[in-house]
């Protein structure tokens, strides 16, 4: 747990065993992980049901305003050999205060500590800039969405260059794997809109209302972002029909040249079945060459249909 | 009927009886049952026809203003065994009371008076936030709407992993139930599109004008319901073509590698066609090794057409 | 005519044969038939075209600002027997009346009357509500639009349903029957659009800048109209594809069982073919029981194919 | 040329010889053929590349802010006999004047002139209203052109109907005339909402705040004819694939009846096969009547299978 | 290097050397190539990560607001030979100067410095026009973006026409060319949307609240030029599809064909058969004329199928 004690500008370590360190007249940026959570209910208080939330992973995203504080629940997902993996990043907001509740190790929290902590040394007075340490935190998470999704488009348009290429019966569960993938991350991402609509709401007023701007273009980022993910929905289907349609064509081309290969063999039966008939008087049979001729006749019809299917561009 | 008396903070119980209970210069939130509604008469003295709209189910959502109350009627949907089930609500909004009429046993009616009590215990002074209790109402109701078409989404969600593993005529049927579901879903939800937008009108000035962004959250999620369900139409469309593409690819795939077979035997009928022919004087009639050396070549160029067509990837 | 004193709360009958009911300070709701609107110009003296546009039926909708009025005319249309009719409704609005010039007979018409006398009647001060009775007029036709539309929706989902359980060639007529209606109502209703935007233009002033907010409801509203209609339209050549893939499926279904009929009569062939050869030298042509033999063979091959296919689940 | 002087309302005659009658303090409205434009230029001094864009026809659309004046050009547009013809229009807006430059007998500019003498003539004071003459300009054209849309849509809709009721390959060719067409005006019409972005801005303040409402409902106007536009080609898009899928089910019902027609013949051939085979021992040979009860099972089979395909419903 | 200095309203050369031309007070405009900007670096320290994004180029576009700087990264594109270049734009923003660094020859680069200095020249007071050489070379930047865009519509365009008069296999690769070129921009251009949304929050104040209409219009901008692109992508899928279905519709065309030549084949070749069977009794066989009139009979059929396929309209 990294308390970032912003009034007095420092960071308090190994605060563990005493609550002293905490006052309401100071402002607090706390970093912990889920298990540390209940460390803090003493000073803090929270709603156990949101406690429970910090302690165990599950799908839902939440935003829920009480008296003194609002709580945010979501999933950050990111991507390792092809696979998506999900973790939950709490949050709970109070007017002098925002603890981070994140999982130990995690690359985002990381990164979100390492760039706020660039920003707090580069403020004067980071004690009334809770605010923007609110914004930076969603900031950060929107700009790997943002990412992660590139590298998702990325996939799709490299798998649309191999289909034109080449196309192969093994490109259909690749598509459909990526387009698995979108869909689940549809759902997960699709309540942030929700919580983008919180922000402006401000129930417990905690942004300050010059700092709406700010929280009113995260609003807007994850509409983009969402919008982003249902434009890559849409590339998904259409790779799905390019993929159908490439292979349709190929298909159509074969059926063509199967039928015209057929073709030439209905006049040909057609003739050694005039020939096996079995009348009496048919003179061409007790001919000496009537049978080469017949043959050399044969022959010359499938030359003539070659050349006509040839000039039509049927061959 | 649960009265929640909001200037005193109690609830009233046993008052069926008197109409004393009421003052116009308190506050109340009412829940009561679609029978109760008309103990309620002798005081308020609603619109019959608003009556006879909480008495009776049926399809419409209504806003109406009248003088000093406005009545909405919706509907309420939850899934049960696959199903779609409605339940009415109505609500009458005055300028010092909420009455929520809904059928017994609900469960919905029963998580807003919950999730209502809950926040009136944590106010001060309950009497000011009618129209917090409002917005709680189409909050809750929201939410639930929400959930139910993330419900919805699952199905459809699993059904196509489903048809892209193992595609089976069954699964039409299956798809069109779904899109039959939310076709029915679409038509009675549009509605509220529009009375989202009569609460930004607030006709008869109900709402506290700084509690306006309130209902601009319910207007814009009322409007990214309908939004929601119009993308799970439309992935009911793309399951059905999804359904079609996958059964139309295997099907050509069948009808190819017949017409290959078919082609198999063309040539081998022609041969046969030809020494079937009645000729005088055709040399390999009489052969000894005639019969055995044509079905020799027939066989050689059975194989010769399989290598063709193994090679040229036709089989 | 029907003249609405709205300064002295009273209706005005028989005032044809005089103009001297008439005083500038006083507000007037006036509903007159197409052909009575002449009686009137004598008092208001209305440019001539939209005299003329008043008289007879045309395609075209209008907003126009005079010095001091403005003109509307829009197109009223309902189903009956599954038709479309049209009717034009005219709107004369000055700063201290409105003139609603409509048909004899007229369902909207007698709606909004209706409507109107009994808001009037609720109201203490009816002359001061003109903008309200401006807005009450668009909102009554609108809402019978928006009903008319929902009607055109449960045709096309029950039409849906049809398709899905038993497709016929009669439905494609039925499908582009309502496809058509839906194009003619389009081409009827975009103007609406512009109207909304003249309102909110304003360039008159006729609407006070408190009740803009009716107005700005009633141009959401138009759009929403529209987008219902596109909506609509959409539906409609959803339905067209798929009752085009419902059938192409059936066909497609018929083709494949054809073709695996004619593979079933390949083999046969052949053999037929080879038995059929005139080798002098061919010993089964002399076993006696060559022909039951081959025979045998054909009923065997024909089994045998029978229980690959259903294997591979052709059949 | 056409002066109009707004400050004296008067239409000034015979000034191309003098400079005389222009007066910064006055306003005008100055109706000037392309050819003309230079005469203006001792007074105004306009940029020479605005010069030289008015002198030459050309595709782009221009929206320039110089220092005391804007210019912009765009492109008038309009049908005869189904084919697209463009005229450039170009405006000169400074503060107290407005030039109009368009072409001789432009239908257009004629229009224009005569709506505009007519407000003029109405208004008390014109000197003032610059700036509605400005808007009127733009309502005029977008009128235009929104009824050349309606036009197109007209045509559309009837080739709609016609496809429908009776499909012909002569279609194709006049439903891409109308989609080349349409992709021609979007790309013309494109730009046009950039100049409705560029009156929001109002660099040079040109715009009167109070009149800013009109240029809004200019650039939603020209928003609306692109989208109008846009739909118009997706209107295109479905009638090519209406086509193609009517045009292809009737395709298929053809090989449908071929195929059907060619499964009557194998069972026949295939018996004809079998009483062709030379086996020594085929007792039916010898049969008396064996050659036309043959010929009567050849019969009655056909029979039969028609029989069982027109239960099936394939026939 | 060239250095605008706005207050003294000259440009600044050779001042490699020395900073002594450096004043806080002074505005200046700065136009530097990649390699000469830590030339700046003695006066205006730049992070280091800036630097290094200008002196290599890579795919990211960038907004970071720095304390008393914004710096942006984006990337230009332009057509050659019908491959697309990308070359990097940077800017550094401050309260007193705007830093803009390109690459040497860029013809984008020079086109900003020609307009900014033509309108430079034309201002009374360019120190305080900060905010609108912000916005010019954002105008000039989008301007290009967009005649880019237009091009590639007209490609499309033609590239349609192409297809639809003739339709050929090479036309496949030369479409998905275009594909990909516009799944490149679209993947470059996307971020953009981002930037314009940072303008609006201005988070250094760099601009002027009377100057944010200005970026309001580029953010819009940046949108159109993002849905411009969208479009176009559609457009190319739109073009497959046609391409296809022209394509399909040629194939059916043949495979239709054929199947009624082969048509013609099936009742010959049941004839053949008939007359090939060895019944002891068929009397046909030792008519004189037998053969002949069986040629006959067949000729005869021919002509018969002909003339009914012909009447259908099948051939
Ligand atoms: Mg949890
Ligand atoms: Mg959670
Ligand atoms: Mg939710
Ligand atoms: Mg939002
Ligand atoms: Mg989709
Ligand atoms: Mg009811
Ligand atoms: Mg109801
Ligand atoms: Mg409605
Ligand atoms: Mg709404
Ligand atoms: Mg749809
Ligand atoms: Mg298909
Ligand atoms: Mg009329
Ligand atoms: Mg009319
Ligand atoms: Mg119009
Ligand atoms: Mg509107
Ligand atoms: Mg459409
Ligand atoms: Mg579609
Ligand atoms: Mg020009
Ligand atoms: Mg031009
Ligand atoms: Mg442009
Ligand atoms: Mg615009
Ligand atoms: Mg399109
Ligand atoms: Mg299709
Ligand atoms: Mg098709
Ligand atoms: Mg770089
Ligand atoms: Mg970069
Ligand atoms: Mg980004
Ligand atoms: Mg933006
Ligand atoms: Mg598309
Ligand atoms: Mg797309
Ligand atoms: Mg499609």
């Amino acid at each position: 747990m990294n308390i970032y004690h912003l009034t007095q500008n420092k960071i308090l370590k190994d605060v563990s065993d005493s609550l002293s360190w905490y006052n309401e007249d100071n402002s607090y940026f706390i970093l912990c992980l889920t298990k540390e959570i209940q460390m803090l209910q003493p000073i803090f208080h929270f709603d156990s049901n949101t406690i429970e939330e910090c302690l165990t992973f599950d799908e839902n995203i939440r935003f829920d305003s009480f008296e003194n504080y609002d709580f945010i629940s979501l999933n950050y997902f990111y991507f390792l050999d092809d696979k998506t993996f999900f973790e939950e990043i709490n949050l709970y907001i109070g007017s002098n205060y925002i603890i981070l509740v994140g999982q130990p190790k995690s690359t985002i929290i990381d990164e979100i500590e390492k760039y706020i902590t660039q920003k707090i040394n580069m403020m004067e007075n980071p004690a009334n800039e809770l605010n923007r340490i609110y914004f930076w935190i969603f900031d950060r998470i929107l700009s790997h969405f943002f990412s992660s999704l590139e590298h998702l488009e990325d996939k799709l348009q490299r798998l649309e260059l191999d289909i034109i290429k080449n196309v192969d019966k093994k490109q259909f569960v690749e598509i459909n794997k990526i387009r698995m993938q979108i869909n689940q991350l549809k759902k997960y991402l699709r309540p942030l809109l929700y919580i983008g609509d919180q922000f402006l709401v401000n129930e417990n007023g905690f942004i300050n209302p010059n700092h709406l701007k700010y929280f009113k273009n995260i609003d807007i980022r994850m509409n983009k972002l969402y919008d982003y993910l249902s434009s890559l929905k849409e590339m998904g289907d259409q790779l799905l029909y390019l993929y159908e349609s490439v292979l349709t064509s190929q298909t159509n081309d074969i059926v063509t040249r199967l039928t015209i290969l057929a073709l030439f063999f209905a006049p040909l039966t057609l003739i050694t079945g005039i020939y096996g008939m079995n009348f009496e008087y048919m003179p061409e049979l007790s001919w000496k060459y009537g049978y080469p001729l017949s043959l050399g006749i044969m022959f010359l019809l499938t030359l003539i249909l070659y050349v006509i299917f040839k000039r039509k561009k049927w061959l």
